[in-house]
């Protein structure tokens, strides 16, 4: 039998990917622009170092400059990214024209997948690869 | 004025990353018992590559086996991870244990941070670095 209590930590979990980047300040804008991210929370250090967290409607994500000391790599300093954003949206064909508008870089162009759905792949000016779509109906 | 279209359209808005791994099938064991994560979705491809959606409590991830040809790069390649996950619990310090029992390795151990969090840091046996933590009362 569940533990009611462990269920209730359990069902409380959140979970947010941290983006590494570098000229963090630069990317706050460029996800505000493309994505029409929020800025939620936003610490700027003496050096210029940002950490932010941001929303995409009901989900958040973060980002901070990359610190290689400290294992946070940007994928410009490794040469490509280790994990992809998966973003659904009502209407993914504009969000994906929007952030190639302000600056993405298209990967795959939206497409109708086998697999059910339509989805485009895109790549940010920071290295960070975005997937934008929807399920088919 | 906002145009209530668009409203709607932002707040559906989910977002979730994809982590690219060496050996996904095993990934998605590694992580059912380090985090309790449930798998939702799954697909096997015929090469033994998966590709799997997985949620802990109301969030989701997924991970997939890396393919450098289309740019997906696990963090055993790359030498590094370019994002890192953000774990919120209602007990950071069990989750924690947990995951360095099945196998992750602590980077940071669990420290209540000047920022007001308690927090610490592993990195999985895949590469992937994991922030676990709450806020301080």
């Amino acid at each position: 039998m569940a533990n009611p209590a462990e269920t209730t930590a359990k069902r409380n979990a959140s979970l947010a990917p941290m983006l590494s980047v570098r000229n963090g300040a630069k990317a706050v804008e460029f996800y505000k622009s493309a994505f029409d991210a929020s800025q939620i929370f936003r610490i700027d250090a003496e050096d210029g170092a940002v950490v932010a967290q941001m929303s995409i409607g009901e989900s958040q994500f973060w980002l901070a400059d990359e610190s290689p000391e400290h294992l946070n790599f940007s994928p410009e300093t490794l040469g490509g990214a280790t994990a992809r954003m998966v973003m659904v949206v009502e209407d993914p064909d504009s969000a994906f024209a929007r952030a190639v508008g302000v600056g993405a870089t298209v990967v795959r162009p939206m497409t109708d997948e086998p697999y059910g759905w339509r989805i485009g792949r895109i790549v940010d000016p920071f290295g960070h690869h975005w997937e934008i779509g929807k399920p088919l109906e």
